[in-house]
């Protein structure tokens, strides 16, 4: 393994940010959670960061460099790839947040997902294994039968086998419901599955000694379209009914997709029953005749759901690194003199001194740590209804309908943000940035896939205002807008607040004029209108929460600033949170203003001009 | 060679900004143009054209997938570059805008950029090597002695000889005053050189038996910083008076830089005199007594300025292939129902019908299209000045101030959108384009270093608001406010474009109210204020004139729109034209209106955190 590390992450920051603000402690007090303890947390926090920054982190560039091969022995991950799996597992961290019930740790989401962001900060291939895997695991413990589970789960969540999602075809992307890959009963209730499966991650690898491969496929005679979609485990090699490996199940790999980042991870095309000889288990055992149609695509969206919180977290991860690395660099760099002294006897200063590389490191601490407040206050409502599921099923459904209104705002607004950031963290680097010296340029070609798999960013946001926004009859959203006008008058008492304030409540009066034209746009039958500015209304509402919920922070880092001694550690973090949020809401949240006024306004440029007047070159 | 070929150009769209906006054949009413005839132009568009798309394109791939190799026989470019060079030369596409006094073919450098782009967009990585030889030879020209003319300039004019600008060392980039390379005099005139330099593209390769250098160094004795700096000849190999090849001039390449992107260009570290044999001759021959400090500076400006502008150029080309891409894929890629019918049995219609990828291919169109006007409206200015030069001195000098004005934007501007419009073809193409087997990812890739190189777009933005906004006592940048305000007012007076002008006019207040307030802060010894938002001014900037120029585009349309037969080609494009106008007016303009407000605001968060309130990690 390569000893270059780049991994960098500020435990501080991530343990302001679930104790001080997102008060994960108080999760503790409430089962299913209460068997954890605040220094229980604080422990595994430690021992993540250990092992994210001393194991897997000094494998990023060694694996970029390497990638996957496809050879006559089979398909091949970085060596080092090997051992990660083996301590991750041994290690148990895959079992962290999953239920007691279920065998493992039960920690709160919250807790999860700040471990994992450390995790993919390290090496984002190759924390997609183990993701892929445990979401796999999750849907058939979901929905198989007790032998499925029994099978197949326990292999996934101690490490032995790995999985998949496989839903995409070369025709059938965005649009799954063209899937042509066909599942034929055999006698035995099994079926026969044929098809070709494309950009399917950890698709083929030889990290363990079979794959569990969850399936989209049509069932002969079943409707056209995403309803006639069932959900099936196929694994690589057919399992015994005593768990041991059988036959290869005809599922090969037939070409490894040469990608511009995430070189680590496998991203296979898989033919399945080339030789006819492919057998598929429809998840949940034989199909009841009172089977809906659509069973299989809702059975895969509980994976997908996890999936795009993942792809959030993973961004996130990336993000975060990038600047911290351009921190350092910015720290340590030094050109030009300070701005207020030209001359070039008084040499050169670290670039941080420089107020334009200032402007781009404040825009990328503001805009990660502004991400991660979005999600893990997305994630901390998914732990409430957990804790409220018992006892109030009622607020726990309307608490998991809210959580949904985040998904589309924690995948897209957080992945465009990954990229966004890598890039700035290149140019803050300058020319050394473009070299493969240093680690900017490959956490922007790793993070340029984000804001399109899981759902194109595109999808994400017809999903925000097509389902999202009309949900219960707009209760969902009516929350958001209460929960946000409260907070605009709380903050508005703050004292050195007011302009802040000001800013957040322009931003939301915009926002609600908007969702008012998008009610009158729908009523007029003027659909197009919506769906042409879907993507920037999902930036407004993004950036403006994210104002919220950073602003939120430092009222939190103001109470702490009170008790924390002069020029303390501590005291300095406070005063960074409090001018991180100061600048969001200065710089960036006020885009949204004249972007609201954009969305309000109806323009159908876009849709008059011809398609020929595009361009008549071809 | 490979025969993928993705370069893809729009002609007609390039001779409508060409001949209807930019009016080329008015220039060639005036001297040194007078010998062009309109019809010689456009022969010559359509054979740069062939040459870009059959012989240049099919070239991309394959070059990025080979690279340069550093081998024990030197540098080796990838072996098809070899006959684009001959072939490149052999059609003396490099002395289309020389000056026929300098044996070129004289034409004005609005079409002699209309040509690079073309090249450019079919492999940007090739075309660095010519354009960076003849900015060396232009420079020799401009002030060399009669010998050195003779010599060097023929010799890199006719491709025999390739040739670089050596600036960047280790600790030296951005700040290229603390450069140590040494020059000490040698007693027959020529010099000494000493030092390690870095990032010199075309720095070393195979393509041509010499490679001339432009070495800044630093004369024994000379001042410290930029002043003291004196630009040297430095051939790889020595030159006899005859002009055949002598000894090797101890220029080693030490390594070649591995890179995001332009795999293709040999990025090169070189160590001069290792051995204390490497000679250099002083530009313009034996330095006379009253030569000021800084002459080698402002010798390399000239070839700077040039070079800036020729990355706009790139820039805009790789934009330009990659939104035509894009769109050629959305018309034949067919995903998903049409918005008025969600039923699948309806089946899937091509991407372009869907509102959100209209959108993003109009972002494209309109920021592409945009970005052309931008850089030859500048190009222009160039060319206009050129034609005053004998009659009119002061009008000429003037023009040729204006243009400097533009300099930043058509860098920088264009250089962010390369990379911005690369990113959202890949965002149509989907998982597709994450993929090799498409241009986008490559696209994106070379483009990232754009706005790093020829001085980083920060660097830009600093001329900009340091030097620019106040030269000539205001003079520059008034006239720019004039000329802006009358087309705000002309605008409103067309029929149908009240409402563009008033979002032009909105912008323009705007833009004026923030030089006000810039003309405050140096007042008042704030001039960290401009120096945190020079980035984003120049933003604002740029979307305005490019609003205004699209406009202006707009009503150029509406006219050819007259004469043109309805459904003709022509009406088409002209639609096509006018839409895109409408389109940035409406939905990317109005961006500027919150930013200007936030560049008034005088935001200091960014300069008043600590600096440890960035992260306590380390």
């Amino acid at each position: 393994m390569s000893d270059v590390n780049f991994f960098k992450a500020d435990l501080k920051e991530l343990e302001f940010t679930l104790f001080e603000q997102f008060r994960l402690t108080d999760l503790f007090s409430s089962p299913p959670f209460d068997h954890f303890s605040e220094e229980d947390a604080r422990m595994i926090l430690k021992e993540a960061h250990h092992f994210a920054s001393e194991v897997i982190g000094p494998t990023l560039q060694s694996s970029d460099r390497t990638g996957v091969q496809k050879t006559e022995d089979g398909v091949k991950v970085p060596p080092e790839m090997h051992e990660l799996w083996k301590q991750y597992y041994e290690g148990g961290w895959n079992t962290l947040s999953m239920s007691e019930e279920a065998g493992g740790q039960g920690a709160p989401n919250l807790l999860g997902i700040a471990v994992t962001e450390m995790m993919s900060g390290a090496n984002t291939a190759f924390q997609m294994y183990p993701a892929l895997t445990n979401g796999a695991a999750n849907v058939i413990r979901a929905f198989g039968t007790p032998e499925q589970r029994e099978i197949y789960s326990a292999k996934l969540d101690n490490g032995t086998w790995g999985g998949t999602m496989v839903l995409t075809e070369s025709h059938a992307g965005s649009d799954v419901g063209l899937s042509s890959t066909k599942a034929v009963p055999n006698s035995n209730g099994s079926y026969k599955i044929t098809g070709n499966k494309i950009f399917i991650s950890g698709g083929d690898h030889d990290i363990t000694e079979n794959i569990v491969h969850l399936v989209l496929a049509r069932i002969e005679g079943s409707p056209k379209g995403t309803r006639g979609l069932s959900l099936f485990i196929v694994p690589k090699f057919k399992v015994n009914p005593d768990g041991s490996l059988g036959e290869f199940n005809d599922v090969t790999c037939t070409s490894i997709e040469h990608k511009m980042g995430i070189h680590g991870s496998a991203t296979a095309a898989l033919a399945f029953g080339e030789a006819g000889n492919c057998d598929g288990y429809l998840l949940g055992g034989e199909r009841e005749e009172s089977a809906e149609p659509g069973e299989g695509i809702r059975k895969m969206f509980l994976m997908m759901n996890g999936a795009r919180i993942g792809v959030g977290v993973q961004s996130l991860a990336v993000a975060s690194t990038a600047y911290l690395n351009a921190l350092s660099y910015a720290r340590t760099r030094k050109q030009g003199a300070h701005f207020r002294d030209g001359r070039p006897e008084s040499g050169a200063v670290p670039i941080i001194e420089h107020p334009d590389v200032r402007r781009m490191l404040m825009e990328m601490k503001s805009t990660v740590e502004g991400c991660r407040a979005l999600i893990f206050f997305t994630v901390r409502l998914m732990d409430e209804a957990t804790t409220l599921s018992k006892s109030d099923r009622e607020a726990a459904d309307a608490l998991t309908d809210y959580f949904g209104l985040f998904i589309p705002l924690a995948k897209s607004f957080v992945s465009d943000m990954a990229v966004h950031v890598s890039s700035l963290a290149l140019q803050v680097y300058g020319g050394a940035g473009y070299t493969a010296d240093y680690p900017a340029e490959q956490y922007m070609r790793d993070s340029r896939i984000f804001p399109v798999y899981e759902g194109t960013n595109g999808i994400q946001a017809l999903d925000l205002v097509g389902r999202k926004l009309t949900q219960n009859g707009g209760a969902v959203i009516g929350r958001f807008t209460g929960e946000m006008a409260e907070f605009v008058k709380a903050l508005g008492g703050h004292k050195g607040y007011e302009a802040e304030s000001a800013a957040l409540g322009r931003a939301m009066e915009g926002f609600n004029v908007v969702l008012g034209k998008y009610m009158e746009f729908f009523a007029q039958d003027k659909r197009e209108l919506v769906l042409l500015t879907a993507t920037r209304f999902l930036e407004s509402m993004s950036k403006t929460l994210i104002a919220k919920l950073l602003l939120e922070g430092a009222l939190t880092a103001e109470e702490g600033l009170k008790n924390a001694a002069e020029d303390s550690q501590d005291a300095q973090y406070y005063q960074g949170k409090i001018a991180t949020a100061r600048f969001y809401a200065r710089n960036i949240l006020p885009t949204v203003f004249s972007l609201n006024e954009v969305l309000a306004e109806g323009d159908l440029s876009a849709m008059e001009i011809p398609d020929s007047g595009f361009s008549l070159a071809f």
